[in-house]
């Protein structure tokens, strides 16, 4: 068995999900002191790479001891539902372990995954929210309700299964592109800041920032509701937006199948 | 004339609003912002000392330049309205201008305040919120319902004009400890956040914290209800409750006269 963690992290800190030999990583941080709060090595295994500077809300990652005899005689010894109470004492404030549940070996948290939600935070006050610096992306522009419209026209283009090319930042290697986007939405969620959500079977490298960059430039009227399917088509980078920062960018929600059920805290 | 601000910070990084020599304050930070922003030395008066780490929504601070001279030359060259946009662009990104207006000479932000609003954030999730840290108390007991309407009666037997002598930091040197609260009300603002609001014509040394550390002991049976009164009269710090740290502490409101009209950004 290996033990799923879902977990809350302000990204801030950190140079990415992404073990760093010279760097401080949610992976080198969480396999450290969860090492140490067990009292043996453990390997962690992410969901999904994060950039320096992400967060996440619901980031699932899966610890296993890298001895098994070493589990058998300790590890089981706590109940999964406290486990997260005494990682939380051994982790960084900037860190938090909302939720554990034991799943066999063969899961792997990356390619068990159902579906990933990722939102992305734009602030949209006329001056920069000290509350909010680092935690979203601060627009220039306000954007007016006629704004969210087309900026939600727009998404509804780009919603579907695609070659999504055009939305992943240059000189990445995957080899298959196609994914399937199944929600793109926009949405105000306070006086000073907007909210796009984004759900698909998985994303591309910088798929979700670029995404989001697009949808401004369409709000600012430097990309046209009527070119996004062209844009889609084209597999081209140099037609879609700019890549918004990651500092806006959250990691909301990782869906498995229905045999994964969270101990909440 | 002077320029008054209304301005919102993260205090995190400072020493509390007051100038001091050797550690970044809010005050110093301002003042020399201000002067570098308008080319001549400026003075800075806030309308009240906020503690190392407390934060602000609308603190009210005025400028004015060293040299009356300077003013007539360069001040009046700018529009009020432009000035907090000048000022943003000036200052560290956990410190914003909000609002900016121009009051007569004789105008001090701290004595001619009408009343102060100040408002104290708990966390009562079961682990704390990496995204709430340094910015909320993490309460370590969750508040029911019952629990606030608890803390809500005992803070009906505080409002009013007291001497609060019980509710101020020992070593106070402040020779009249009477004040009036005009409101404290301790409400659910979200899932695992309660807001207390603390509004009165002034306020002693550490006074809503302690009013938040009473109320809490007051959820968690420490302090009775029914001692309130006994505790408000007896003007001994010792039977009031713990001081609530700084973190949770946000300035949000002062009331001056309606002659101050702010040109919100």
């Amino acid at each position: 068995m290996k033990l799923l963690l879902k977990i809350k992290y302000d990204g801030g800190a950190y140079h990415g999900f992404q073990y760093q030999p010279n760097a401080p990583t949610i992976q080198g941080i969480l396999t450290e002191r969860i090492s140490e709060a067990f009292g043996f090595p453990c390997t962690v295994t992410g969901c999904s790479r994060t950039d320096a500077g992400v967060h996440a809300l619901g980031y699932c990652a899966a610890a296993s001891p890298a001895d098994e005899a070493k589990r058998l005689e300790r590890w089981c010894t706590i109940p999964t539902e406290r486990i997260h109470r005494a990682l939380n004492v051994a982790l960084p404030d900037d860190i938090a372990v909302v939720g554990a549940c034991e799943v066999p070996d063969e899961f792997h948290p990356r390619y068990d995954t159902v579906s990933k939600e990722y939102i992305y935070l734009i602030n949209d006050g006329v001056c920069p929210d000290p509350f909010q610096r680092g935690r979203a992306y601060h627009a220039k522009k306000r954007l007016t309700d006629a704004d969210i419209e087309k900026m939600n026209e727009a998404a509804s283009f780009i919603v579907g299964r695609h070659d999504f090319s055009s939305f992943m930042a240059q000189g990445s290697s995957v080899s298959d592109t196609v994914r399937t986007l199944f929600e793109l939405t926009v949405k105000r969620i306070g006086d000073a800041t907007v909210q796009i959500t984004a759900r698909g079977d998985g994303f591309l490298y910088n798929m979700v920032r670029i995404l989001t960059g697009t949808l401004l430039e369409v709000a600012s009227d430097k990309i046209s509701v009527r070119d996004i399917t062209d844009i889609v088509d084209s597999c081209d980078r140099s037609r879609a937006g700019f890549t918004a920062p990651a500092c806006g960018l959250y990691l909301n929600h990782v869906e498995y199948g229905d045999y994964i059920e969270f101990k909440a805290v």
